[in-house]
Protein backbone atom coordinates (compact mmCIF):
# COMPACT_ATOMS: atom_id res chain seq x y z
CA UNK A 1 0.00 0.00 0.00
CA UNK A 2 1.52 3.27 -1.03
CA UNK A 3 1.45 6.38 1.09
CA UNK A 4 -0.67 8.71 0.57
CA UNK A 5 -0.10 11.26 3.52
CA UNK A 6 -1.63 14.36 2.17
CA UNK A 7 -4.64 13.26 1.76
CA UNK A 8 -4.91 12.98 5.48
CA UNK A 9 -6.46 15.84 6.44
CA UNK A 10 -4.77 16.87 9.56
CA UNK A 11 -1.94 16.17 7.88
CA UNK A 12 -2.74 18.50 4.48
CA UNK A 13 -3.43 21.06 6.82
CA UNK A 14 -0.64 21.16 8.87
CA UNK A 15 1.33 21.02 5.44
CA UNK A 16 -0.64 23.92 4.17
CA UNK A 17 -0.06 25.91 7.26
CA UNK A 18 4.23 25.66 6.57
CA UNK A 19 4.25 25.98 3.12
CA UNK A 20 2.23 29.03 3.88
CA UNK A 21 4.93 30.31 6.24
CA UNK A 22 6.54 33.41 4.15
CA UNK A 23 9.87 31.83 5.09
CA UNK A 24 10.11 27.80 5.38
CA UNK A 25 12.86 25.11 4.50
CA UNK A 26 12.06 24.46 0.72
CA UNK A 27 11.74 28.34 -0.44
CA UNK A 28 14.78 29.34 1.01
CA UNK A 29 17.03 26.04 1.58
CA UNK A 30 15.75 23.48 -1.56
CA UNK A 31 13.97 25.71 -4.41
CA UNK A 32 17.10 27.89 -4.76
CA UNK A 33 19.52 25.30 -4.56
CA UNK A 34 17.26 22.85 -6.82
CA UNK A 35 16.51 25.49 -9.41
CA UNK A 36 20.32 26.57 -9.73
CA UNK A 37 20.33 23.12 -11.41
CA UNK A 38 18.18 23.25 -13.91
CA UNK A 39 19.04 23.13 -17.52
CA UNK A 40 17.04 25.22 -20.11
CA UNK A 41 13.56 23.69 -20.54
CA UNK A 42 12.67 25.56 -23.66
CA UNK A 43 11.04 23.27 -26.38
CA UNK A 44 11.63 20.81 -24.00
CA UNK A 45 9.20 17.81 -23.17
CA UNK A 46 9.34 17.31 -18.97
CA UNK A 47 8.02 14.96 -16.45
CA UNK A 48 7.58 16.07 -12.88
CA UNK A 49 7.18 13.34 -10.10
CA UNK A 50 5.12 14.51 -6.77
CA UNK A 51 4.45 17.73 -8.41
CA UNK A 52 2.31 19.19 -5.45
CA UNK A 53 0.36 21.73 -6.20
CA UNK A 54 1.70 21.99 -9.88
CA UNK A 55 3.92 25.67 -9.39
CA UNK A 56 6.57 24.37 -10.64
CA UNK A 57 5.56 22.41 -13.54
CA UNK A 58 3.68 25.55 -14.60
CA UNK A 59 6.73 27.63 -14.01
CA UNK A 60 7.99 25.20 -16.74
CA UNK A 61 5.21 25.70 -19.21
CA UNK A 62 5.71 29.66 -18.75
CA UNK A 63 9.26 29.16 -19.82
CA UNK A 64 8.27 27.44 -22.62
CA UNK A 65 8.47 24.00 -22.03
CA UNK A 66 6.96 22.04 -24.83
CA UNK A 67 4.84 19.86 -22.74
CA UNK A 68 4.80 19.11 -18.79
CA UNK A 69 3.73 15.97 -17.56
CA UNK A 70 3.15 15.81 -13.49
CA UNK A 71 2.32 13.57 -11.31
CA UNK A 72 1.11 13.28 -7.61
CA UNK A 73 -0.98 10.70 -5.52
CA UNK A 74 -2.33 13.14 -3.78
CA UNK A 75 -5.83 13.69 -4.79
CA UNK A 76 -5.82 17.27 -2.77
CA UNK A 77 -2.60 18.10 -4.50
CA UNK A 78 -3.56 17.10 -7.88
CA UNK A 79 -7.35 19.21 -7.27
CA UNK A 80 -5.69 21.83 -6.38
CA UNK A 81 -3.05 22.38 -9.48
CA UNK A 82 -5.49 21.37 -11.89
CA UNK A 83 -7.95 24.88 -10.47
CA UNK A 84 -4.79 26.47 -10.27
CA UNK A 85 -3.01 26.03 -13.71
CA UNK A 86 -4.18 25.37 -17.22
CA UNK A 87 -3.26 25.50 -20.13
CA UNK A 88 -2.58 22.63 -23.22
CA UNK A 89 1.27 22.38 -22.27
CA UNK A 90 0.33 20.81 -18.81
CA UNK A 91 -0.77 17.67 -17.90
CA UNK A 92 -1.80 16.57 -14.10
CA UNK A 93 -2.65 13.06 -13.77
CA UNK A 94 -3.34 12.04 -9.62
CA UNK A 95 -1.17 8.28 -9.80
CA UNK A 96 1.84 7.12 -7.73
CA UNK A 97 5.34 7.79 -8.36
CA UNK A 98 6.00 3.80 -8.64
CA UNK A 99 2.50 3.48 -10.20
CA UNK A 100 3.04 5.34 -13.40
CA UNK A 101 3.48 3.51 -16.63
CA UNK A 102 6.26 5.42 -18.95
CA UNK A 103 7.04 6.03 -22.63
CA UNK A 104 10.78 4.58 -23.11
CA UNK A 105 13.15 7.62 -24.09
CA UNK A 106 10.43 10.44 -24.21
CA UNK A 107 11.24 12.67 -22.12
CA UNK A 108 14.18 15.40 -21.94
CA UNK A 109 14.09 16.44 -18.10
CA UNK A 110 12.24 14.37 -15.19
CA UNK A 111 12.44 16.19 -11.80
CA UNK A 112 11.59 15.27 -8.08
CA UNK A 113 11.45 17.23 -5.47
CA UNK A 114 11.59 16.01 -1.87
CA UNK A 115 8.89 13.01 -2.95
CA UNK A 116 11.13 10.36 -3.52
CA UNK A 117 11.81 9.48 0.06
CA UNK A 118 8.10 8.33 0.31
CA UNK A 119 8.83 5.56 -2.17
CA UNK A 120 9.46 1.98 -0.89
CA UNK A 121 10.83 0.50 -4.34
CA UNK A 122 13.45 3.35 -5.15
CA UNK A 123 15.62 0.98 -7.17
CA UNK A 124 12.27 0.65 -9.44
CA UNK A 125 11.14 3.92 -9.99
CA UNK A 126 14.67 4.72 -10.80
CA UNK A 127 15.54 2.24 -13.52
CA UNK A 128 11.85 3.74 -15.06
CA UNK A 129 13.20 7.27 -15.00
CA UNK A 130 16.59 5.99 -17.16
CA UNK A 131 13.85 4.63 -19.63
CA UNK A 132 11.68 7.29 -19.47
CA UNK A 133 14.78 9.68 -20.46
CA UNK A 134 16.00 10.65 -23.92
CA UNK A 135 19.30 9.92 -24.52
CA UNK A 136 21.09 12.79 -22.95
CA UNK A 137 18.23 13.51 -20.88
CA UNK A 138 18.66 15.26 -17.10
CA UNK A 139 17.01 13.63 -14.24
CA UNK A 140 17.14 16.25 -11.07
CA UNK A 141 15.63 15.20 -7.60
CA UNK A 142 15.69 16.55 -4.50
CA UNK A 143 15.21 13.94 -1.32
CA UNK A 144 16.13 14.21 2.57
CA UNK A 145 19.93 13.40 3.04
CA UNK A 146 20.35 10.13 3.98
CA UNK A 147 22.51 11.62 7.34
CA UNK A 148 19.13 13.08 8.22
CA UNK A 149 16.91 9.84 7.79
CA UNK A 150 19.05 7.71 9.34
CA UNK A 151 17.81 7.79 12.95
CA UNK A 152 15.55 5.80 14.12
CA UNK A 153 13.33 7.93 15.82
CA UNK A 154 16.14 8.88 18.63
CA UNK A 155 16.36 12.49 19.70
CA UNK A 156 18.29 14.10 16.54
CA UNK A 157 19.40 17.23 18.01
CA UNK A 158 21.66 17.03 20.94
CA UNK A 159 21.46 20.20 23.02
CA UNK A 160 24.26 21.49 25.35
CA UNK A 161 23.67 22.15 29.10
CA UNK A 162 22.95 25.92 27.89
CA UNK A 163 20.45 24.43 25.92
CA UNK A 164 22.28 25.03 22.57
CA UNK A 165 22.87 22.34 19.68
CA UNK A 166 25.72 20.18 20.67
CA UNK A 167 25.48 17.85 17.70
CA UNK A 168 22.86 15.62 15.43
CA UNK A 169 22.40 11.76 16.65
CA UNK A 170 23.27 9.52 13.59
CA UNK A 171 22.42 5.98 14.11
CA UNK A 172 21.68 2.83 12.52
CA UNK A 173 22.94 4.64 8.80
CA UNK A 174 23.40 0.78 7.21
CA UNK A 175 20.22 -0.30 8.02
CA UNK A 176 18.22 1.13 5.15
CA UNK A 177 14.71 0.89 5.07
CA UNK A 178 11.25 2.50 6.44
CA UNK A 179 11.48 5.16 9.14
CA UNK A 180 8.22 6.20 10.76
CA UNK A 181 8.17 10.06 11.84
CA UNK A 182 5.90 12.18 13.59
CA UNK A 183 5.96 15.51 11.30
CA UNK A 184 2.58 16.72 11.34
CA UNK A 185 0.65 13.77 12.11
CA UNK A 186 2.18 10.53 13.65
CA UNK A 187 3.21 7.80 12.07
CA UNK A 188 4.45 9.51 8.82
CA UNK A 189 6.48 6.81 6.95
CA UNK A 190 9.98 7.37 4.70
CA UNK A 191 12.89 5.55 3.69
CA UNK A 192 16.24 5.99 4.31
CA UNK A 193 18.84 4.79 1.93
CA UNK A 194 22.67 5.09 2.05
CA UNK A 195 24.32 7.49 0.01
CA UNK A 196 26.37 4.45 -1.31
CA UNK A 197 22.33 3.18 -2.48
CA UNK A 198 21.23 6.48 -3.53
CA UNK A 199 24.48 7.05 -6.17
CA UNK A 200 24.65 3.70 -7.22
CA UNK A 201 21.52 2.71 -8.22
CA UNK A 202 21.51 5.83 -10.51
CA UNK A 203 24.71 4.92 -12.09
CA UNK A 204 23.91 0.98 -12.52
CA UNK A 205 20.64 2.46 -14.60
CA UNK A 206 22.77 4.56 -16.92
CA UNK A 207 22.44 7.94 -15.24
CA UNK A 208 25.83 9.31 -14.48
CA UNK A 209 26.29 11.77 -11.79
CA UNK A 210 26.87 15.55 -12.90
CA UNK A 211 26.82 17.29 -9.63
CA UNK A 212 25.19 16.30 -6.44
CA UNK A 213 24.60 19.64 -3.73
CA UNK A 214 24.03 19.02 -0.21
CA UNK A 215 22.41 22.96 0.39
CA UNK A 216 23.57 25.49 2.92
CA UNK A 217 21.29 28.23 3.47
CA UNK A 218 23.16 31.50 2.37
CA UNK A 219 23.59 34.32 5.51
CA UNK A 220 20.30 35.83 4.38
CA UNK A 221 18.13 33.06 4.58
CA UNK A 222 19.57 32.52 7.96
CA UNK A 223 18.63 35.49 9.03
CA UNK A 224 14.94 35.42 7.71
CA UNK A 225 15.00 31.62 9.49
CA UNK A 226 17.52 31.65 12.31
CA UNK A 227 16.31 27.71 12.59
CA UNK A 228 18.34 27.16 9.15
CA UNK A 229 21.31 27.51 11.15
CA UNK A 230 21.25 24.09 12.36
CA UNK A 231 21.87 23.19 8.49
CA UNK A 232 25.67 23.99 9.69
CA UNK A 233 25.93 20.90 11.35
CA UNK A 234 23.96 18.35 8.79
CA UNK A 235 22.47 19.32 5.54
CA UNK A 236 18.42 18.32 5.37
CA UNK A 237 18.38 17.23 1.52
CA UNK A 238 20.76 16.10 -0.87
CA UNK A 239 20.11 17.37 -4.59
CA UNK A 240 21.72 15.19 -7.33
CA UNK A 241 21.69 15.95 -11.19
CA UNK A 242 22.20 12.78 -13.29
CA UNK A 243 22.06 12.31 -17.11
CA UNK A 244 21.52 9.52 -18.97
CA UNK A 245 24.30 8.36 -21.11
CA UNK A 246 23.80 7.21 -25.19
CA UNK B 1 53.97 22.79 5.87
CA UNK B 2 52.87 19.70 5.14
CA UNK B 3 51.98 16.71 7.67
CA UNK B 4 53.93 14.32 8.25
CA UNK B 5 52.39 12.70 10.97
CA UNK B 6 54.22 8.78 10.36
CA UNK B 7 58.09 10.16 10.94
CA UNK B 8 57.01 11.23 14.53
CA UNK B 9 58.42 8.37 15.92
CA UNK B 10 55.68 8.03 19.14
CA UNK B 11 53.06 7.92 16.54
CA UNK B 12 54.69 5.28 13.61
CA UNK B 13 55.15 3.12 17.03
CA UNK B 14 51.47 2.99 17.61
CA UNK B 15 50.83 2.25 14.50
CA UNK B 16 52.91 -0.11 13.74
CA UNK B 17 51.01 -1.77 16.50
CA UNK B 18 48.02 -1.28 15.61
CA UNK B 19 48.91 -2.37 11.63
CA UNK B 20 50.38 -5.63 13.12
CA UNK B 21 47.01 -6.71 15.01
CA UNK B 22 45.46 -9.43 13.45
CA UNK B 23 42.64 -8.11 13.41
CA UNK B 24 42.08 -4.40 12.48
CA UNK B 25 39.61 -1.57 10.88
CA UNK B 26 42.36 -2.05 7.39
CA UNK B 27 42.46 -5.58 6.85
CA UNK B 28 38.56 -6.59 8.02
CA UNK B 29 36.84 -3.22 6.74
CA UNK B 30 38.85 -1.08 4.58
CA UNK B 31 41.36 -3.32 1.96
CA UNK B 32 38.64 -6.54 0.93
CA UNK B 33 35.90 -3.30 0.13
CA UNK B 34 38.96 -1.19 -1.97
CA UNK B 35 40.49 -4.63 -3.46
CA UNK B 36 37.35 -5.69 -4.37
CA UNK B 37 37.04 -2.76 -6.76
CA UNK B 38 40.47 -3.10 -8.45
CA UNK B 39 40.35 -2.98 -11.98
CA UNK B 40 42.92 -6.32 -13.64
CA UNK B 41 46.26 -4.73 -13.21
CA UNK B 42 48.07 -7.19 -15.79
CA UNK B 43 50.56 -4.72 -18.34
CA UNK B 44 49.52 -1.80 -16.83
CA UNK B 45 51.31 1.52 -15.51
CA UNK B 46 50.26 2.49 -11.83
CA UNK B 47 50.29 5.20 -9.09
CA UNK B 48 50.44 4.73 -5.88
CA UNK B 49 49.73 7.90 -3.61
CA UNK B 50 50.42 7.13 0.33
CA UNK B 51 51.87 3.91 -0.72
CA UNK B 52 53.54 3.11 3.39
CA UNK B 53 55.35 -0.45 3.36
CA UNK B 54 54.67 -0.92 -0.49
CA UNK B 55 52.91 -3.87 0.64
CA UNK B 56 50.08 -3.20 -2.01
CA UNK B 57 52.01 -1.40 -5.08
CA UNK B 58 54.07 -5.00 -4.56
CA UNK B 59 51.01 -7.45 -4.92
CA UNK B 60 50.26 -5.19 -7.81
CA UNK B 61 53.57 -5.81 -9.41
CA UNK B 62 53.27 -9.47 -8.64
CA UNK B 63 49.93 -9.45 -10.37
CA UNK B 64 51.96 -8.79 -13.57
CA UNK B 65 51.50 -4.42 -13.25
CA UNK B 66 53.70 -3.73 -16.03
CA UNK B 67 54.96 -0.83 -13.30
CA UNK B 68 54.12 0.72 -9.94
CA UNK B 69 55.05 3.87 -9.24
CA UNK B 70 54.34 4.05 -5.76
CA UNK B 71 55.09 7.39 -2.90
CA UNK B 72 54.53 8.63 0.85
CA UNK B 73 55.57 11.12 2.80
CA UNK B 74 57.18 9.15 5.04
CA UNK B 75 60.87 8.43 5.65
CA UNK B 76 60.09 5.64 7.37
CA UNK B 77 57.59 4.24 5.27
CA UNK B 78 59.35 4.37 2.34
CA UNK B 79 62.39 3.36 4.10
CA UNK B 80 61.32 0.00 5.04
CA UNK B 81 59.20 -0.28 1.16
CA UNK B 82 62.53 -0.47 -0.32
CA UNK B 83 64.07 -2.42 2.19
CA UNK B 84 61.38 -5.01 1.53
CA UNK B 85 60.59 -5.11 -1.76
CA UNK B 86 62.70 -4.90 -4.69
CA UNK B 87 62.17 -4.87 -8.55
CA UNK B 88 63.03 -3.52 -11.40
CA UNK B 89 58.85 -2.80 -12.30
CA UNK B 90 58.50 -1.38 -8.70
CA UNK B 91 59.71 2.20 -7.98
CA UNK B 92 59.22 4.02 -4.50
CA UNK B 93 59.91 7.63 -3.70
CA UNK B 94 59.85 9.65 -0.75
CA UNK B 95 57.73 12.81 -1.66
CA UNK B 96 54.18 14.08 -0.46
CA UNK B 97 51.39 13.59 -2.64
CA UNK B 98 50.98 17.74 -2.96
CA UNK B 99 54.69 17.94 -4.64
CA UNK B 100 54.84 15.11 -7.01
CA UNK B 101 55.26 16.30 -10.25
CA UNK B 102 53.58 13.38 -13.21
CA UNK B 103 53.08 12.95 -16.12
CA UNK B 104 50.25 13.67 -18.54
CA UNK B 105 47.89 10.71 -19.33
CA UNK B 106 50.77 8.34 -17.95
CA UNK B 107 48.81 6.08 -15.48
CA UNK B 108 46.05 3.30 -16.21
CA UNK B 109 45.00 3.28 -12.75
CA UNK B 110 45.90 5.56 -9.65
CA UNK B 111 45.38 4.21 -6.57
CA UNK B 112 44.88 5.51 -2.51
CA UNK B 113 44.07 4.17 0.79
CA UNK B 114 43.34 6.55 3.60
CA UNK B 115 45.89 8.96 2.62
CA UNK B 116 43.69 12.11 0.95
CA UNK B 117 41.91 13.10 4.05
CA UNK B 118 46.21 14.38 5.42
CA UNK B 119 46.02 16.68 2.02
CA UNK B 120 45.69 20.55 2.40
CA UNK B 121 44.91 20.73 -1.16
CA UNK B 122 41.92 18.35 -2.67
CA UNK B 123 41.32 19.79 -5.90
CA UNK B 124 44.83 20.53 -6.47
CA UNK B 125 45.86 16.68 -5.91
CA UNK B 126 42.83 15.65 -7.75
CA UNK B 127 43.95 18.08 -10.59
CA UNK B 128 47.13 16.34 -11.07
CA UNK B 129 45.73 12.36 -11.48
CA UNK B 130 43.06 13.42 -13.96
CA UNK B 131 46.01 15.02 -15.75
CA UNK B 132 48.16 12.24 -14.93
CA UNK B 133 45.34 9.05 -15.84
CA UNK B 134 45.12 7.89 -19.33
CA UNK B 135 41.87 8.72 -20.93
CA UNK B 136 39.61 5.43 -19.80
CA UNK B 137 42.10 5.67 -16.89
CA UNK B 138 40.72 4.71 -13.10
CA UNK B 139 41.61 6.46 -9.71
CA UNK B 140 40.32 4.40 -6.96
CA UNK B 141 40.73 5.90 -3.84
CA UNK B 142 39.53 5.37 -0.02
CA UNK B 143 39.62 8.43 2.70
CA UNK B 144 37.88 8.78 5.97
CA UNK B 145 34.17 9.31 5.64
CA UNK B 146 32.37 12.75 5.65
CA UNK B 147 30.01 11.58 8.49
CA UNK B 148 33.05 10.79 10.68
CA UNK B 149 35.48 14.14 9.81
CA UNK B 150 32.81 16.43 10.51
CA UNK B 151 32.86 16.80 13.91
CA UNK B 152 34.93 19.51 15.58
CA UNK B 153 36.79 17.07 18.82
CA UNK B 154 34.01 16.71 20.97
CA UNK B 155 32.94 13.45 22.30
CA UNK B 156 31.95 11.56 18.87
CA UNK B 157 30.18 8.35 20.29
CA UNK B 158 27.51 8.82 22.56
CA UNK B 159 26.28 6.33 25.07
CA UNK B 160 22.99 5.75 27.09
CA UNK B 161 22.59 5.14 30.37
CA UNK B 162 23.60 1.48 29.96
CA UNK B 163 27.03 2.06 28.69
CA UNK B 164 25.83 0.98 24.86
CA UNK B 165 26.33 3.31 22.07
CA UNK B 166 23.34 5.52 21.27
CA UNK B 167 24.64 6.98 18.62
CA UNK B 168 27.32 8.90 16.70
CA UNK B 169 27.73 12.60 16.93
CA UNK B 170 27.78 14.48 13.80
CA UNK B 171 28.55 18.70 13.88
CA UNK B 172 29.59 21.78 11.90
CA UNK B 173 29.59 19.02 8.30
CA UNK B 174 29.62 22.01 6.63
CA UNK B 175 32.65 23.88 7.98
CA UNK B 176 35.38 22.41 6.04
CA UNK B 177 38.90 22.79 6.63
CA UNK B 178 41.43 21.35 8.99
CA UNK B 179 40.33 19.48 12.19
CA UNK B 180 42.77 17.74 15.04
CA UNK B 181 42.55 14.50 16.05
CA UNK B 182 44.48 13.05 19.14
CA UNK B 183 44.83 9.49 17.61
CA UNK B 184 47.93 7.47 18.74
CA UNK B 185 49.13 11.14 19.87
CA UNK B 186 47.82 14.14 20.35
CA UNK B 187 47.16 17.45 17.51
CA UNK B 188 47.30 14.49 14.52
CA UNK B 189 45.94 16.55 11.75
CA UNK B 190 43.48 16.13 9.08
CA UNK B 191 41.09 17.23 6.44
CA UNK B 192 37.00 17.49 6.94
CA UNK B 193 35.33 17.76 3.44
CA UNK B 194 31.90 17.49 2.32
CA UNK B 195 30.39 14.46 0.68
CA UNK B 196 29.20 17.14 -2.26
CA UNK B 197 32.76 18.94 -2.34
CA UNK B 198 34.69 14.99 -2.42
CA UNK B 199 32.02 14.23 -5.27
CA UNK B 200 32.26 17.60 -6.96
CA UNK B 201 35.68 17.80 -7.15
CA UNK B 202 36.15 14.75 -9.12
CA UNK B 203 33.64 15.35 -11.82
CA UNK B 204 34.51 18.56 -12.05
CA UNK B 205 37.79 17.65 -12.62
CA UNK B 206 36.41 15.08 -15.82
CA UNK B 207 36.19 12.02 -13.50
CA UNK B 208 33.15 10.04 -13.57
CA UNK B 209 31.80 8.16 -10.65
CA UNK B 210 31.59 4.90 -11.03
CA UNK B 211 30.85 3.59 -8.24
CA UNK B 212 31.06 4.41 -3.96
CA UNK B 213 31.33 1.87 -1.26
CA UNK B 214 30.78 3.29 2.61
CA UNK B 215 32.57 -0.16 3.89
CA UNK B 216 29.86 -2.51 6.23
CA UNK B 217 31.65 -5.18 7.95
CA UNK B 218 30.92 -8.95 7.26
CA UNK B 219 29.06 -10.47 10.23
CA UNK B 220 32.74 -12.62 10.12
CA UNK B 221 34.77 -9.71 10.65
CA UNK B 222 32.39 -8.58 13.26
CA UNK B 223 32.43 -11.71 15.34
CA UNK B 224 36.85 -11.26 14.61
CA UNK B 225 36.62 -7.57 15.52
CA UNK B 226 33.58 -6.46 17.89
CA UNK B 227 34.19 -2.95 17.33
CA UNK B 228 33.58 -3.00 13.83
CA UNK B 229 29.95 -3.41 15.10
CA UNK B 230 29.80 0.49 15.61
CA UNK B 231 30.06 0.75 11.94
CA UNK B 232 25.94 0.29 11.60
CA UNK B 233 25.79 3.62 13.07
CA UNK B 234 27.93 5.15 10.77
CA UNK B 235 30.71 4.46 8.10
CA UNK B 236 33.90 5.08 8.84
CA UNK B 237 35.75 4.88 5.47
CA UNK B 238 34.87 6.24 1.96
CA UNK B 239 36.14 4.42 -1.29
CA UNK B 240 35.16 6.29 -4.57
CA UNK B 241 35.59 4.41 -7.87
CA UNK B 242 36.33 6.93 -10.36
CA UNK B 243 37.17 7.00 -14.56
CA UNK B 244 38.57 9.45 -16.30
CA UNK B 245 36.37 10.56 -19.69
CA UNK B 246 37.69 10.72 -22.98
Amino acid sequence: MKQNIYDNALFFKGYEEIRNRKFNYNNLLERPNFLALMPDVKGKVLLDLGCGKGEFANDCVLKGAQHVDAIDISVNMITAAKERYKSDRLHFQQISIEDILLKSSHYQLITSALALHYVADFEGVIEKVSHALCPGGVFLFSIEHPISTANKGEEQWILDEKHTIAHFAVAHYRSEGQRTQNWLVDNVVMYHRTMETILNTLIMNGLQIEKIVEPMPTEEAMELLPSLQKEQHRPSFLIVKARRTI
